[in-house]
């Protein structure tokens, strides 16, 4: 376990959802110094007077997102727009800086595809395939010893953890899958757009790009790489009437009897600190969850149809973006995994 | 069209939020009377001292449920818990008293099953078969001229309107449907009950009931008759943290190349004064029909997989019960269908 | 009372929350005809495409904010941001139109404390003193003869309502008036401001402007004409966790033994359509008022400290903005005061 | 600073809110173990069963609430309704063992009153004088050697610590005090009563008991206490459409010209770990100390009139409950006072 004085810390686009969480998890660790903080929009302010819960646990201010703000530090998160981290990641790299990106920018091994779902081109494609994805219940070891970690997407780690044990072992069709999933606003991020208005989300929920979201091919390229072999997948997300939470509901056939599920997904995670499989019969509720790094998965095989139904919840902000990100922060540089990420889900 | 002096209704279990729902409606109704509002707990006291937003509109007092105090009503509503209807339909149709029931007690037409879902044998299994199943945009005539009619479910009115066109044409897979169903807190009714409270059901969401719910065999019989052959439904309800309104996203295998899927919907229900398919590519809020007795329906033909996923929107308290209730009525005394149903939802 | 045919109606700015309000109770409204909605931002397209609720009910298409697209018109309605309706209002005057002006451009008497709240110097000062501030309770009849009504702002509505009788009669210390206000976001318009998003207002509360907000003058104003002497006003508003409603509580001093408090406010709105005085010890919960155009108030007289205090619940964009409009067009052209605003409280 | 071996606690009452969030709080504490939790319906139950959330973090079983299952406890929180502590609370300090109690059992010093307004004798009236009111930004150092604390209520914090530097040192008119409090609805706690459904507190606001609230003799003891003289206090409570958090609205009337108030408060809070004073001009919102043990203050002096405002918010069921209820444990057991308090508020 690692001792010793602290880590330096970069946060790059501090003033969104994802860097403000960053912030909170990271005032509280240990082994972590913040160093710097960086908002072209702010720079100048205070973190503390944008964000009064940080009041008296960070007293850094935000500077330009200049790279000389950034040398010293050891690693650098980026709680960026899709399309920053890929201008910047390269030269931070060359510092011997750790770079773990929030956003989008390193997580398609695709070049391609990528400037598909992004509407640009990639900057750096170079670096698609020495990146790390940041999913530890998967290549924990790879993220230990990686310079470039692209940390999942929110409904990404939830449909994905849904679907592993399922997916590893070969038990059901590939190629019928389907992930209804649901999200708190939060996801959307803190931007200015009438859509995500208190008036236009509350009390109200709907489905958005049925015909095609960002997440639908990172989700892909995950279950591919589990399954060994080509996969079908249909994702409805939806906006929900409140905040924080993902609910992942996963459908899959199985190709034949599937044995005993439940015991599969308990010994598949047996060993992960953040994933927690229910008693048979559970419905998670993403309330549990809520702030915490962790996500609760229940399983259901049907009565008849056989058909096979998994429920998964996480905090969208944390194990889905901001804890998943100081998870690996933990990994690569020798922590107790679990450091700083021990709150219990805020109930009620 | 139909005149003259207003007909005289009764309504049994006016505490309930489907009971003060058809208050609401029937209030502004020019048609009706209101005579008779039954409760057992709160016989005695003025309906408008339990719900404020009904006073000077409503002035009728509670009374108890006895039969006498029905006698006179045209038609009787009953918003009350299952098993309540059953008992006291025969007397009622005896006098000649229309029963329009909003529970499921005749909703279901295989008595061992009622009796398999609600945990009691049927009290009147011979009705089973005269009862018309009140989804006036499968069997309008019959509702026209029906003694006893069933009022359908809040998630079965969504989910059949949804499916309707396909299984009518025979144009998806009917073994293998998936609906994946969220409602607003109310669809569970006035009930003290610990999970129903604000603190438990706020800012929070989870499915419920997995394992089997009792709208499913209600859905899978209406499914059925649409069909003409068997019909397999997974069904996933989950509870948001909302108070009214219902979303169903519904999953279907096309068989062959199923056709212009779009003008399929919107010619099915061009005449329908209640169900409004919308433009291509749309995504039905919830919200766009609260407090209204519409219906919205978008339908998408995903590139590539060719899987149909339809959405359909309702508020469950309206088109999910009191609504559908007076839209009934209406067709059976001969009124105008849209007769004080003409409230736009409510946005924001 | 009017019968003939329908008047024409126009609307400025109708894509903001009380322009489509006012849409939702006009498109019902038996004797108007919706002739002109003008959006600057959205002209061409369907008014129903932005606002689903509206499909079927409006088929007006947006147009530019010319005034010869509201020739012909015979009232106007401005749903605009503060500042347009000054501008363009003397034009339409001249044409002979009736001007309803939602927003704050004529409701204070004073051009230079206008200039003051809102910053900027008033277009047309001169119009200051003829504008009848549409308060209905309080000046009918020059509402019934007036070419241009100032409706009034949706706090200044609760809190006048709520202390009229009181300063009718002189009955409290004029000088020593509390009104803590809480509203629902929808009050703060359909604007893409960080601060209105959902992840921003919900589930939590606060209060916003305590040094000084535009209302403050409007209300004192109202109140130094009940009162007839001057007053003194602390006015504190605050941002709810919701969409619709305001809740005014009110703390007044009694000068001598008040009286019978719960009478005087009876007989004082007796024959008042929209305001609804409950019975003593009642609550008002802003949901008994939601989507109707009445204000509920219950008045409390402490024991011991004789401290009164007045609840007083409205619908911010009814009976705080588009419903009060529509029933000064009532007034104004001569139909029954109620037309078009029959609509009972959606509770829950 | 206290060291060694860990604590021994025990729950009493622990399914409801204040006992689950103790639980939640207590589980990271690192000098405690909780040893027993009670709960009469839930016994034989594991907490975790029932809390999701604790999973992995407490693995204790509900036991029934005798005292010899609390022997060997060091301290014993009571988390039960009123009315419960002070039947056992003389038998666990017979035995040495420390109570804090959370319900209102010991918070009012007169045994008469304390009767009239929670409607039955006191059992252990002898009792109240030695109790120690746990408020420890006022009596810090009798809750250090207590045997019996009394924990404060939820609105009784937000209140005292709002007014407290303008009593103490008589700066307002102590008998002119205005209270307009306002609570997220876990603060009614965990019961299964219709008026805290989600759809009948959800999406609308409303004052309750006006007339009289239980919290209202707590609040006066203690203002009294701090001003050194009699008070008036009028206090109106308010329900809001959330969870968790109170917000205070105070009213006071300065004697005298007052002084630089903003300083007044940030001197009196200084050296205080939980009481946070904003900078001038602000206005807190309760999510920025959700799930913190924080209470932020802002306060204005309003321009002409003088009048003071004072804005005060808490987490009802941390600061409100059960984080000041560790905070007493942990000055009463030598701990740094901030133990197992660091978290930081919840946003967004």
């Amino acid at each position: 376990m690692r001792s010793g004085k602290p880590i330096e810390v970069g946060i790059i686009g501090g003033t969104g959802y994802t860097g403000v969480e960053l912030l909170r998890l990271l005032a509280l660790h240990p082994g972590v110094r913040i160093r710097t903080v960086t908002s072209r929009t702010d720079a100048g302010k205070a973190v503390a007077d944008l964000y009064p819960n940080l009041r008296g646990h960070v007293d850094a201010v935000f500077t330009d997102p200049e790279v000389e703000n950034l040398s010293g530090c050891d690693v650098v998160f980026f709680a960026t727009p899709n399309g920053i981290a890929m201008q910047s990641a390269p030269v931070l790299l060359e510092k011997g800086i750790v770079v773990i990106d929030l956003s989008a920018d390193f997580r398609l091994k695709d070049a391609d595809e990528w400037a598909h779902w992004y509407g640009q081109a990639h900057a750096c494609p170079e670096l698609l395939s020495e990146a790390v994805y940041g999913l530890p219940e998967v290549r924990r070891d790879a993220i230990r010893s990686a310079r470039l970690i692209a940390n999942p997407g929110c409904y990404p780690t939830a449909v994905q953890l849904g679907l592993l044990p399922l997916l590893e072992n070969r038990l059901v069709a590939a190629d019928r899958l389907i992930a209804d999933v649901k999200s708190g606003v939060s996801g959307a991020g803190r931007k200015a757009e009438v859509p995500l208005l208190m008036s236009e989300t509350g009390e109200s929920f709907k489905a958005y790009a049925v015909a095609g979201h960002r997440h639908w091919p990172e989700i892909v390229q995950g279950l591919v790489e589990m399954a060994g072999e080509p996969v079908g997948l249909t994702f409805v997300p939806h906006l929900l009437p409140m905040i924080r939470g993902i609910h992942a509901t996963l459908y899959a056939v199985p190709i034949d009897e599937p044995g005993d599920i439940q015991r599969l997904y308990e010994e598949r995670y047996r060993d992960e600190p953040f994933v927690d499989v229910l008693p048979p019969g559970s419905h998670p509720d993403t309330r549990n969850v809520r702030g915490s790094n962790r996500c609760q998965i229940a399983v259901f095989e049907l009565r008849g149809s056989g058909q096979i139904v998994v429920l998964a919840v996480i905090d969208n902000l944390v194990k889905g973006a901001a804890g998943q990100a100081v998870q690996n922060m933990n990994l690569r540089f020798g922590f107790e995994e679990t450091t700083g990420l021990q709150a219990i889900g805020l109930y009620p």
